[in-house]
């Protein structure tokens, strides 16, 4: 039955919130409904994710999902650089960062661990993952410091930025052509694959692909009506604009790929969520944000890869304590509770600044 | 022989050094008479933690060891708080951390390790751990680099303390409840229980808890005793506010604790010395401290959680060495050697402020 | 045939070198025959090395090529602390520090690693390094911040370096009575060993030292006439003493050191290869610079051990990056470019200060 009305559901809600948010029926109901829409394309988003890893196994399926999803950010963060808003940029790369590493991870971890006592994943892609964090980290910080320490001109700043921006594009594509290609069968999830073997995916292969296409297109545009509304919200409970794009952006933003990653974990399938939680962040800031910086420079602005301290802290914090945790490659409900309250924790202090 | 002796002399022993102290015979005799009397309460509270840990497993053992222990101490911080002397508890706070990171688990590696060539303890409870230090340097750092770079009022950051603090006992509660009942057979010793067996303990289960208490109590008098003429030393040797709250009281204060560590530690039972050690620096980063917090307001006064720069770094060091030793399940007199080295680095440090 | 004209190759651009350098031909040609010389008589070295490691086991081999390496630096930075250029020889010793975590190991694992999936060494080794490794920044830091945010006087700040200096060097000795006696077996390379069975070194156990020597002093002089025609292009090229110090003479002056492990990776002697890296960069921060403290002293100078903030960040990522790599044991060609790039961000950063 509910199988039945899944896909005429997907495309009711979707359109009914297309509808109120282009006719402006306020507020209030342009939410209701961006949010009833956003969870039935999220469900379309999981099952998708979920067939193409039946397929092509866990990671490939949880990358695509993070692609897909960081696609529909890049798109958004284009607009606001050539508006030369790089401080929101930041903020919002921040936020999905922290958000990612903290808040999807953390709940996908506490989701799966209550219905199973240990979630296991490679161990080997556990620690190359924490490797990758921290040259991100590490990438942020460094030009940070000589900046804030030492005489440095905003020319010398740009080249600078330009140049570590090159290095960890460099690095990502190493990473893929590395852990797609030349150590693939090292970072796959055997365990997982073989647990797949009696189940039979709804859809082939080329089906999956397409519906995941589809259902982050659907999401991207819904989260896009659902961040419309919160202008609304947040001038009524007077949020910054720095919490406002670095955490109630990037939850409702990310929405779908999070309840993605929940569901997969509740199916026991935590290498697929960690690949969406822990990958998603790694290609934002390995691949996302320094990409970013050369757009800027087609558009003749000049974003740098010079955050704030706190948003440093923020995400040298969220990368120490998910790699703390996610480093054995196991994790359990506790696990995901940590997670979930150093997301917190951020969140108490953003909002006071 | 001596241990015929064993109750009486404790129970002399207390006697002088109590009424040495009340009748007030001098600094130096004070001084004697509680060394001695800790002495032989220490020995009481190792072999009672030693004999609950029989009956309970070496993690309650030390548990129990490492609450008892911090119950004194919370005591005194109460009294401190009532008079608004915020920086010495947090100097206190800051010195029985490191305290207990590096003295205690160094002198216990160091000293076990001269017998045993290496000394294992359960590789999941190590990590756990480790994770649970990160998350109370994050509580710590986190906050005081908000308030240090942002413009953020004296009333947010109360604010922002309260929450943090509320967070933290939310995740110790949780951190309880995981290692003693959901995941309790994870973060067992199987080795040293196996390794019991042939041994039997002097007392019934109930009588070991009474003695723990016992033992606790008295020392927590004894010591607060022999603090009582450090008064006069530090004033002898010119000692400041900070050396003497940090590591003088923290030393002569935990001596019991730290003596029963080390005895456990060269009967090969790690675990348990790794518990006191450990387990007792969580509690007071994830409990008494921010339980502290919400006992300033019972009494109108406002405590916050910021500490001051170099009390951050001495934890944060002091956490990311004893990760770095104990996170393999394993330690030897070098990794002791290195914690204590670690701790005279920032005894040095801290003398010369 | 390339056998038999080894030894006259070498002679034949050392004497070439030599008589370059005295003569004074000019920076081009002194360089042109300077590199060329260096090339050989790193062959040497890293023949001399494999040969030794052969008999004593990788180790020990690894420790005296980064003992003899050092050595040259040490009385370079002894001539330098002679006439007070303190900044100069924190630069270099900076710049061998992650000149040595981040391009030799890097390099080594690069290298090696195209030739094999995935080269192994000793995993309680690695653990060990990442914890001395820690103990030198640790060191490095814990002063620096003190220094940094309290008022502490020159006279004291000299004292603390003199009293950590002095534990650094008390650390090190210890390390080496326990990994070279105490507990040697557990850091040996059981499985590189074992693949040496069948090889059968050219030269005699007291040969391959003698001709390690003689290659250490070989390419010292060598690398001294190098660095000497630096001065010329560095000019024409305006590049910085801080820039030249820690990244052109620290590359160069250890150009041989880089080629010996390169070639010991690529014959999947991984072991010997972390050993002249880490080893090399340990012997540096625990031993070679707390020593130079107590050298000035006797020189009537007083260099402390305060190192300038973007120096401690450079070392304290080179070593978090390093230690996440080699902490499990094995090293890929990934690991070697993700080190590689860390090591090109900070020449970067250097450049433009």
């Amino acid at each position: 039955m509910i199988k039945r009305m899944f896909f005429p559901l997907i495309a009711i809600t979707f359109i009914l919130s297309a509808v109120s948010h282009y006719m402006h029926w306020g507020a209030e109901i342009e939410f209701a409904f961006a949010g009833l829409a956003i969870l039935f394309a999220a469900g379309l988003l999981g099952k998708a994710t979920e067939s193409v890893a039946h397929y092509a196994g866990q990671r490939i399926g949880g990358f695509l999902n993070a692609t897909f999803g960081n696609a529909a950010e890049l798109i958004i963060a284009i607009f606001l650089i050539k508006e030369g808003l790089f401080e929101i940029v930041k903020a919002s790369l921040t936020g999905a960062i922290i958000g990612n590493l903290l808040l999807v991870l953390g709940a996908s971890a506490l989701a799966g661990g209550l219905k199973y006592k240990e979630q296991n994943f490679n161990v080997h892609l556990a620690g190359q993952n924490a490797t990758l964090m921290l040259l991100g980290v590490i990438a942020l910080f460094v030009p940070a410091i000589f900046v804030k320490t030492e005489h440095i001109s905003t020319e010398n700043t740009m080249t600078i930025s330009i140049i570590v921006a090159a290095f960890l594009i460099f690095a990502y594509l190493g990473w893929l052509f590395y852990s797609m290609f030349t150590h693939k069968d090292m970072l796959e999830d055997h365990m997982d694959t073989q647990a797949d073997h009696g189940e039979k995916p709804a859809w082939s292969r080329r089906t999956s692909i397409i519906f995941l296409l589809i259902a982050t297109v659907m999401v991207a545009f819904i989260s896009e009506w659902l961040v419309h509304t919160l202008d609304t919200f947040s001038a009524r409970f007077g949020l910054s604009d720095l919490f406002v794009g670095a955490f109630v952006v990037a939850i409702v933003g990310n929405a779908a790929e999070h309840s993605a990653a929940i569901l997969l974990a509740m199916k026991n399938k935590m290498g697929a969520a960690v690949e969406i939680a822990v990958g998603s962040s790694l290609q934002i800031a390995l691949f996302v944000a320094p990409v970013l910086v050369f757009i800027s420079l087609l558009f003749g602005q000049q974003m740098d890869l010079i955050f704030t301290t706190i948003e440093i802290a923020a995400i040298g914090v969220a990368a120490l304590i998910a790699i703390s945790i996610s480093r054995d490659g196991s994790t359990t409900w506790f696990e995901g509770k940590l997670l979930l309250i150093v997301y917190a924790m951020l969140g108490v202090c953003f909002f006071f600044v």
